[in-house]
């Protein structure tokens, strides 16, 4: 089945126009990596790791100011003491699957060690904080077999040196391999903004990684699209039970946000905290099983690690904020519909199939409702 | 021009049946009270108060779980230290114009004292936080003399005494009697669902003051309605700029939301989060001069005040808590929206007009959409 | 009895150097007013207000970053919302008692309006946060006729128009009038500290109103006073039971923090965090009933209210702030200190009286302890 | 260098009573293992891991109320997003190095699935949360090769096997071996209080591994004994400059309290806000470099995972926490210096060396002070 974004169906979700390529790599500066892992022998593995790079990589040195909200705290997101402490982000962010956690993080530990031997060892130690990194997860266990802990130190470091700008692929990639979200299959979507106050252009972009909610309460724009969707048509994956009985609306959604106007910690916080609206949009009622996490981070100012004498920042004035609020809402609105639209079926462990949305159905229930 | 319900238009938002009044009142024990003052001589009034108040007014004696949630924190609303800290609410709530939050505070701290003298006094002494009352608001100072502050104790003291449990008037109502919302007249609403879990059925309702927001985020079960509800039909309120300029989509809500569900307080913050993801449903984007506050509180344990043995509780498992999200989200829709189709159209200070939303052209535009 | 503060007693706390008043009025533009309540008649009055005004009064219109903090949340602190959201206070700080908390708050969003008029009101709300003001409280119930509610508008502006710089009174005085810590008359302190960075130098000041704690658990500079202070020497003020029986550790304590450094937001926040940590050293267990919040605030940047194009902001480097936490630490440790050997032994409502910390008693046991 | 117990040394800190091994496992049920790394070849290793397994490894399927509080967040603590949203603790908590947080993290995801086959894996799956492990860590790249990543999956199980309760090793064992606390050799130490309230007896444990703080500043019992230890006599382990000089403050601590009484979730999070209040008994200003973060929970109710109908709970008033906030101070404190006692010499990682508390100078300068 040919996949596509939302935008190439003809729909648009808000008012703002997108960017270049609509997606988080719109921000100046942003690189995203996928590692994807798809093989069943020796066990099934659907599973990956996502990494969004700030500044090019000079995140480990040049820090950006970040905020962090969490909706519904089912879920893990390293490094938010720090975020929520300092508001600085000072490396990489990875999004996996719940068991991998761990070794991811400790990748994104010894990544600048390993990669500059005692030079990077240096730029992670010239800040307390340089061993604090950030890395999200949502709940792979469906369809792929999560006890064989798939996802190594080795993976971790190839999305990194693939990470790259320009065209973000999404859907059945990275992190996002086997998830699935509103009963369809989900994954990584991505999406952005371009928002003008006065004379200046600033670029928002959010990327999710989508594994959340029941399917009757799905939204297109509106229109209830999950309530339109049969299960004849379009057959849950849980043909079986879900690991826990009734919990069809559980999951996680990992949301990141990024944008290049000078803002502040709590300025990005509060961005993160709108990233829960444009889930909102779609649907979403943070049910009790779900890991809603959402981190913004501004490259607006620079913060060089290590620097002794005070910063010179520029920071917008919160009464200037609305545009970038709205930016934000429609960005993780449509970025949770990009990884819908371009998520293909896969099937994995122990048999189980996970259905993609169908585009054609889609549009005729779009349709349907103007 | 006669107003009405949503539902008595035909629109239904959510899934979930409603209670008997489809108000905050199905709560069993919860009673609404409304003063209002609209009088143009010698300064103008369009404002009031409106209390909710838990147990029939045993609250001050027998307590009850609640939770906060600050979706953007223009605004105030006194009490929530101590609710973030033990999760306690032990006085009625009230929700007034902005300037009248500390006499309305103040009102509620004498109430116990004057009513009930000695005994008052002792009842409230016998908790440290007898002092800490709940007191909320939102900005109404385009149609009303905000700077004449109206309000006084009495007004207080009026409508605790007028509260009561059925039907709840909205619209132009109590606190609610000068707002504004989404560039539409908006004021009080209420909305509830009820919840079957096994054999137990729950009531969980919701009540805002809703004076937020631009009109063309506004959608109504999905549907752009204020993106099709045309300026030349409905006249903005700002006919001159508002006090900012360009800041239309400002103002606040305040959502008080109530369940005799057996919820610890950490639930009850988990409920009032959930306030949010219904405000995001109707369109908002929480812009930044908004005071989005939200207080959730659950009757379903008892906890008198002054007891020192340890209480014996019931706490529903949080693997139960799906439908009461998806209650707390479609009621504060339903609620917000109730808030618009039942005020009507008023004129205030300096000759302004802030006017309904038309119930006929709503009810075209819902057709258009099926 | 001649009372006086604690350096005067040839006893230090800390490091640090204080400043030239050893008083919050040390950062430059900070000033402190009071207004006292001290009659019989016709009810009995041990209250007040104390109010503290950044940038000589300009803060209505040239905002400073603050942030805020909990340690105990059996008190009220108004906006602290917008703080949490903004990092912004834009209106002066008052601190009164319980009941009385409305009255002031109100007081100060009338203050402008009254003042200036059209213009006042113009400058309020120039911000959309112009009517959100900081009002703290601890409970003085025990030597005050609380339930007589002596603070009016009045006494509020009284205390803003007597607002200067320069040296503190402390002690029986404004909103510290009537209140007792670690069984002791307590009521408000104030002290400061200098802290050298590079070729800045930066001050810091804290003022509390210190009405909490148990007197065994009061501890000067490490020595434990209050186990050594036997009450047949100073009687507890509870000669007849407290409000409630055995709680004789409540009460409350309000801590503002204020420097001159170009601090953000969160950075506020950390220091408004440490006051817990000076707290602790005077012996707090920040017991149940106690309302212990915090409020630091940092003048080091300007922010016009209403401003709508980007701020030029500095920030100290967080690696910077150890010497500003330990000045924190210090300086609210120090101050609780001084508004006890400040503070003269006061009878109050129903006859009951709180006795001063002895001064020549103070020495004796310090000297014991080298 | 024989070493000691705080109070085998005639030294008390607060009040209140010890249990029988003044050790977290003074707690019904409470378990606590190392795992110790000391070796030179290949490279030097001075790491371990701690865990502390609430009833005796039942928690995976028994879960316990628990509460997050970071007083300083330069640091990491997994699992803290679902404590802050639930409450709930459903796994062992571990402390180990900085770079070991994911390991072992991921150690504690496999440890039931590996143990218990599907058994193991169906215990973690019936709770949604099953994977999300409490990790703590400080920095022991001082002492330790910390990028040589020494702590595996295999340490963190056979931690897990030696869970035992009675008496605790403290000092340089588990995750404290390579620790530094006030620039003297630090590590793990613990302490516990009984708490008797009308007829019910309670138990509070605390168990920190401690690593922060400047000398200056050590307090015991409120004599400044880091002033009074010259570092002629015990010179400061930064014979070199650390790793950023000039911070010689910075560090971490990590402090777990355990209760038995019926706590309910908030009132965990207030008893690990008072760990803060213990660490500033020791003298800590939290430096800007330190990850002070603490954990508490409470065993006094059972939470069967899985379970679908209500939980009959019991909770302790607030108005009685007086006097376990009082233990949880006593505690923490003396958890600290019991790790500073205990703690020997160590040398590690470049030929540096880390100094012992001198047992026989802390006696005298605490004499010097009565």
């Amino acid at each position: 089945m040919t996949r596509a974004r939302l935008r190439d169906l003809g729909i648009t979700v808000g008012h703002l126009p997108p960017g270049r390529f609509n997606a988080i790599t719109d921000v100046p500066g942003v690189l995203v990596g996928h590692c994807t892992l798809i093989y069943d022998e020796p066990r099934v593995a659907r599973t990956g790791v996502t990494v969004i790079v700030p500044r090019e990589g000079k995140i480990w040195t040049d820090q950006a100011f970040a905020g962090y909200f969490s909706l519904n705290g089912c879920g893990e997101m390293t490094g938010t003491a720090w975020i929520e402490e300092a508001g600085l982000l000072h490396t990489p962010i990875a999004i996996t699957n719940t068991n991998a956690v761990g070794v991811v993080r400790d990748a994104l530990c010894a990544f600048p060690m390993e990669q500059q031997g005692e030079a990077g060892l240096a730029a992670v130690s010239s800040s307390w904080a340089g061993a604090l990194p950030v890395v999200g997860e949502t709940w792979d266990g469906w369809l792929n077999d999560i006890a064989a802990f798939h996802v190594r130190k080795e993976h971790v470091f190839e999305a990194l040196r693939a990470a790259k700008g320009g065209s973000v692929p999404e859907g059945n990639v990275g992190g996002g391999t086997g998830m699935i979200c509103h009963e369809l299959k989900g994954g990584i979507g991505t999406a952005s903004r371009l928002v003008n106050l006065d004379d200046a252009r600033y670029v928002l972009g959010a990327l999710v990684q989508a594994n959340y909610g029941a399917r009757h309460l799905l939204r297109v724009s509106g229109v209830p699209v999950g309530r339109e969707l049969s299960y004849e048509k379009v057959p849950s994956p849980w043909s079986t039970p879900p690991p826990a009985a009734g919990r069809e609306g559980a999951g996680s959604i990992i949301g990141i946000i990024a944008t290049d106007a000078p803002l502040l910690p709590l300025q990005c916080k509060r961005l993160a905290r709108r990233a829960a609206l444009g889930l909102a949009r779609v649907g979403s009622i943070a049910s009790n099983g779900s890991g809603d996490l959402f981190l913004a981070f501004a490259t607006g100012n620079h913060l060089p690690a290590g620097q002794l004498r005070p910063y010179a920042l520029t920071m917008l004035p919160h009464d200037r904020l609305d545009l970038l609020f709205e930016a934000a809402v429609e960005a993780v609105e449509e970025a949770i519909l990009n990884a819908l639209t371009a998520a293909e079926t896969l099937s994995g462990w122990q048999g189980r199939t996970a259905y993609a949305l169908p585009l054609d159905e889609l549009q005729r229930i779009m349709a349907r409702y103007r």
